[in-house]
């Protein structure tokens, strides 16, 4: 009868289904479930129910050791979360499989937020991962999920529990390693721009410059830590190849630096993507400034003065048209290699045509 | 023999299946029919297959009764669709299948139209979403999906039928009351910042200021929409909140107005970036306009007659810097936000993620 | 004992599973594979596995029948591929199968490459298509791939096998066309405009415009790609709609190259997306180049010059809003078209959205 167990039971009565509660306190706890789910003691509900979702924590799992009879035969799906990843040698739903070896445990729904549970699932994820020995039982609860409004997904058997126990807790951690480096060249990147375009001209020629930390230092900033990303993806496959040169053979276990890193190398190529199309976005905005519109009528009118007609530098002008032009193809072909990395895009090629765009 | 039944014979024939087509009068129609797939009376169609696919229409479900003999054991795929969403109280399939209890019935096939069932699944979506309360007959039905070029997708049992019918009458509904509020409130930002930069300094000054509109009045519109928009994703999380201060319960329903307005939040967000986006755009294009080069020309111009070397304002310069690169920053993390509401990758995080990034 | 089967008995041992490797050398062979894995003779290998990786050459298919007799209700995996799309009558599987009618013929892990198996599914797809006639034999499959990180796929019954065979032979057959069309039709443009923008004014007025090629000339050729790309997307609908009216039915199959282009749409439409955001960059940078300064410049001074104070063509900064305006407006409604096509955007629209948004 606790948060998680009202959510659900909130959802199931929604969805059409009769919930009974099992609670030690039956009497206390009766208002804060719906009307429609029948509040009794545990040995009660779980005579009543073919399915039984159970709602406690680990700890308590052996609580249940007097019902052992009655649960004989019915499915229990377990919906536990751990608080710290691979926390117990065995998952949970393998715990409690171990201590009700005569019923069926299915684990599920531990993906779901209380708040989505209650809310019925409206944006982000809807998937509910399954998994079970028991091939009718997982049926059952993939069907249970289907009416309340779910995707479930089926995760094969029992064994992949621990790791559906370890989805909740997860926080983005293959982007952790990459966000800091990407932060720390930034930062390097940024102190060499800002002593090399405001402070040294502030100091050899007391020039005020401070007005380019906004946009022109952090626009320099960015295609280098873009470049030095970009590089990062591609040199650990060439350091893997070495090291298989090295040892002559394909089937030893790189280092695990190496492997490490190989496994971050989508995540440091976002990144880089990310820097490059901001720097796109930022240099397509220096026309906009008032210092650039402010310089070139300065130019205009100091030339008008000393009546100086032509301008024209041939040298610089070729450098900017094929610098800008190679910008946008590298930027282009960058795009190309993000779109492919969505994962709907990526399960439609097979690995030639990802190697090929690679 | 209607139009439905003849691309699925197309499509079936094609695929390798022995087509029979049953009709109330063969003779005409078999000129319909590809010439591969046999055109007789419903009676003798019946006899012939094992897996019957009923298009016709949920009014004449009852003509097939005379058949009910011949009709035992074999799978009844239902096809139809509705006129109307949640038309009648059961849905086409449970209807055939009270119709004839000895049959297995199942769903399937609705959600593709008459065209990509002809033409082979192209573009677009290739799912066919199958229910039924058989599992052997689902699988059937979905491997007949497969070979024909479909995706099948389970989606549990017969009370997901109306669901399924539902679901080829929706006209992106979610999207609806977002857009109708988009539209609404440019109309009104547009109308002001067309009175405030247009027709205000036309009575004033007489100054003609028509050729603002398509560029300029449009990008100082869009920047409000879009902060309204964004403003509206964030708010009705707050007042359900308080909401659930208020009752001392997170167990109680919302309002409805409320509940609609937190099922929307996606839907507005995604507006809200693409007016943000928008204004993007149209902002990096205002040094490409002419009007632009005028005045900068003219100002030059003036300014070398007045002999007026230094035009910097510090303040303007800075002004400016600073609402550009805090523009660039909310443009990038907005579209943090729009990738990750793509189904595919909304489906690889865990709420905590979710949760994290929004 | 070849390569992939190396990978996939290195990745099976480090998934948990014991492994025996059959090979008619096993002394030699055995230093290649992992310690854990157990190399012995063929018949030996046989008899302890319940599951047979059968990874050796169709063409040696023939030399396991003098094990037929062991295999007999054994489940046997054929990995195999082929090196031509539709090289043989019946795929490798189904050969297999009609080789050894005993046993469980399943058709599985050929998407997957040696290097994904060996070092897991990392990016890219991680998908396995598993296609068997035997429903208990797919799931055990299904269960060892999720097991060794990847997700299975269902592909339905053994007829699929020649299908998930030609997958890995593929090479983005349906952009091949496109991609040359536009590749095509940009050349011929960039030429008509390079003779009209650079060659024509060199020889006439004998000015020196060859910086216009990298931009602006590229500039100008890519809207003319996009739109042509654009009204060949929806020009083969329109013809199939004429071709159904000529022949008054909707039921005769289009002639080959309509039917080929038909299914090439989307393709095409994506790459005259592609063409329309690249001019869309392309444009936005052209006030960055040190060209457009030197222009405006020289214009500024020119006129500073002759104290010609208004400069102001209201024709031409009509021209230029309205021009500007369109575009974005367009460039906005197309990147709508590309995102539906996407396919995890695509599954979640019915064909009535669809056809609407298109």
């Amino acid at each position: 009868s606790g948060d998680f167990a009202r959510s659900l039971a909130v959802r199931l009565v929604c969805s059409g289904f009769r919930v009974v509660v099992g609670s030690r306190n039956p009497k206390r706890k009766a208002s804060l479930f719906p009307a429609a789910a029948e509040v009794t003691f545990q040995a009660e509900a779980v005579k009543k129910a073919d399915v039984i979702f159970v709602a406690i924590f680990r700890e308590h799992y052996s609580t249940l050791c007097d019902l052992a009879d009655v649960l004989v035969g019915k499915i229990l799906v377990d919906v536990s979360n751990n608080t710290e990843i691979n926390h117990h040698k065995e998952s949970n739903a393998e715990y409690l499989a171990s201590l009700f070896p005569a019923c069926t445990v299915v684990k599920a729904f531990n993906v779901v937020s209380a708040w989505t549970l209650q809310s019925g699932a409206r944006d982000g994820n809807k998937q509910v991962l399954i998994c079970s020995n028991n091939q009718e039982a997982k049926r059952t609860i993939a069907e249970i999920a289907q009416v309340m409004g779910f995707t479930p997904v089926d995760m094969g058997c029992m064994s992949s529990a621990c790791e559906i126990e370890n989805i909740p807790l997860r926080l983005l951690p293959a982007w952790k390693i990459p966000i800091f480096l990407a932060l720390g060249l930034f930062l390097c990147f940024f102190t060499y721009n800002l002593i090399r375009q405001v402070i040294h001209p502030y100091i050899r020629e007391q020039k005020n410059k401070l007005y380019k930390i906004p946009i022109e230092v952090v626009n320099t900033t960015l295609p280098c830590v873009s470049y030095v990303m970009l590089s990062l993806v591609y040199l650990p496959g060439v350091l893997a190849a070495c090291s298989q040169l090295y040892y002559g053979t394909k089937y030893r276990r790189f280092p695990d630096w190496l492997d490490q890193w190989l496994q971050h190398r989508k995540q440091i190529g976002l990144l880089s993507f990310f820097c490059a199309a901001l720097h796109a976005v930022y240099s397509l905005c220096l026309p906009m400034r008032r210092s650039h519109r402010y310089l070139l009528i300065e130019t205009a009118v100091k030339q008008a003065m000393e009546k100086k007609m032509t301008v024209w530098v041939e040298e610089e002008v070729w450098r900017m048209e094929i610098y800008i032009s190679v910008g946008i193809i590298a930027l282009g072909l960058l795009s190309l290699l993000a779109i492919t990395s969505l994962p709907s895009i990526a399960n439609s090629l097979n690995w030639r045509e990802f190697s090929f765009i690679q």
